[in-house]
């Protein structure tokens, strides 16, 4: 989705790593995936995300927010909860969660 | 690289995750990857990694580490300094590298 990595925000936030390998089935995936990159950005304390999938294998897509209390507005959201169950029920073959406070972070561009 | 998530590890443990966008400059490139991806599994308190690139987009390759001990010991390593400076030399346009601790994780495997 996004062509840019995000930026280093300033420590501590949150991270959140998704990684995951699709079922066959894309039926309603693209849409979903689409109002919930839109839904997300109005959760208050929510940073960027920013995603990738390698063609045919793992896609990881990684989540920052400012805190904990920000990420779990963003779990308890409805749509957002009704997206994840489908997600187990057709979309996802397997995949992990690993969520954490990022310490440290920086950037690298070589334009700036 | 990997085409199934790696396992939820017992928490805490380091994740680092580095995003980026490549140059076309390919010179070299993959031959490092590949042996990068040999060396690191040889460090102590290292977990596992994966890796993920939208075609002509970004990239996202996380690795775990059991802790900052384990993921400093990565950092020192002589072959692996040396491929970060080649990196910011001549294979990324930008990258942003973020550190921190795991406090909690889950996986779900529809066949499991």
């Amino acid at each position: 989705m996004t062509a840019t990595p995000v930026p280093a925000f300033e420590p501590p936030y949150v991270m959140a790593v998704f990684t995951s390998v699709r079922t066959p089935d894309d039926s309603g995936y693209p849409e979903t995936l689409a109002r919930m990159a839109e839904l997300v950005r109005e959760v208050p304390g929510f940073l960027g995300y920013e995603s990738a999938r390698t063609p045919g294998g793992l896609g990881i897509t990684v989540s920052y927010f400012r805190d904990h209390e920000a990420l779990a507005r963003w779990r308890r959201e409805e749509e957002h909860r009704a997206a994840m169950e489908q997600g187990r029920r057709d979309w996802y073959e397997s995949y992990t969660l690993h969520v954490g406070t990022v310490e440290r972070s920086h950037g690298f561009d070589r334009d700036a």
